[in-house]
């Protein structure tokens, strides 16, 4: 079995495993600046993602004004308070991690989403949610191109979308779905931090690798 | 302003940032095998995604059953044709472009969402499309993975996911989101190839892209 002509060398490819394993999600920030020359070119890779149909249903929200990063820290308060209730007895547990790092990372933005709605037919005629995926696809661009720059990203999902968009002055067929906190950090975590928490034991690849169809055990 | 000290070498950032800058949405397949070993390779880097929650919602089905490839051809074929028709004027352009390789690419995957319902709240009380978000991060980085080891990825939306979902014996709590198909390529489109076909005209970083709020104009 020959390897493809269009392969990458041993280093290349030793870079793109290296940062796919190396990624963080990170809420733990360093006061220091991002450069806005990096800022920008992790922009353009999540510009570079793959969308259905070409559509390129993300926009980007950099936050300048301290008001408002801290208007959006105040409703990711509010949720997490929210989510610790509904989690019942793992409330407290919760309440000790640490979730965002809005207030201190260098760097925030706002991801949104505008749905095609009707509008956008081709490969998403019965799969609607196909503009949400090609816009994470964009984020996942974004933090992997971080991390070779040394910047850390961490996803926040905690908010009421509808408070963050009005807060936003989205239109009505756009909506949040993610704030990014971007800057340095004094160093990236050996693991995922819910496992360093011991929030939850992640599973081995091969409990959800199937063949030929889902296995009557794990259905 | 100084660099991090995470910051990665200039080759190994050159090498992240082509493989976000070339990969491709591949159609068309050569016939020759892609080593087990690569493709069990590609996995590990799906399933080093972020998930919301560590909540790793995904799963993916090696398709090596002939019949069954056939049978998902059939249904991809199926919804091609709806979505023709739901284009309208844009009908017939739409059947001439090449959506799919799922007969002559070397590997055949299905990624399945697990739904977490309400007993995933962290990250997603509010934003329940998350699981749907880390599935598609699980994928983009399956995607660039392949694309370091020359080998070419397709992800088809084109189904009607409660018909792919029986097929494969789904239980009632997991939904497909991508056929992927995954293989050898006699060369890699130097753009994405709707936009080679005229599909569609992309737009620029810059108009997507906002400070403090979303701009009049652009509501």
């Amino acid at each position: 079995m020959s390897d493809s002509p269009h392969r990458y060398d041993e280093a290349a490819r030793a870079a793109v495993y290296r940062v796919i394993r190396e990624r963080r999600d990170v809420r733990s920030f360093l006061p220091t600046p991002v450069a806005p020359e990096t800022l920008a070119r992790i922009l353009q890779c999540a510009h570079a993602a793959p969308s259905v149909g070409l559509s390129q249903p993300w926009r980007f929200l950099h936050i300048t004004r301290l008001d408002l990063r801290q208007k959006i820290h105040a409703l990711v308060q509010q949720e997490r308070l929210r989510t610790a209730d509904a989690l019942g007895h793992r409330r407290e547990e919760f309440l000790r991690l640490k979730v965002e790092g809005i207030l201190e990372c260098a760097e925030l933005l706002v991801v949104a989403l505008v749905q095609g709605g009707t509008r956008e037919i081709f490969g998403r005629r019965t799969l609607a949610e196909m503009d949400l995926a090609s816009v994470a696809c964009a984020i996942q661009n974004l933090w992997l191109a971080a991390r070779a720059e040394g910047v850390g990203v961490g996803w926040v999902s905690l908010f009421d979308p509808q408070a963050l968009a009005e807060l936003l002055h989205f239109p009505p067929d756009a909506r949040p779905i993610a704030v990014l906190c971007v800057g340095n950090v004094a160093e990236f975590d050996p693991a995922p931090r819910l496992l360093l928490d011991r929030w939850r034991q992640p599973r081995a690849l091969e409990e959800l690798l199937f063949e030929n169809g889902w296995p009557e055990q794990a259905r």
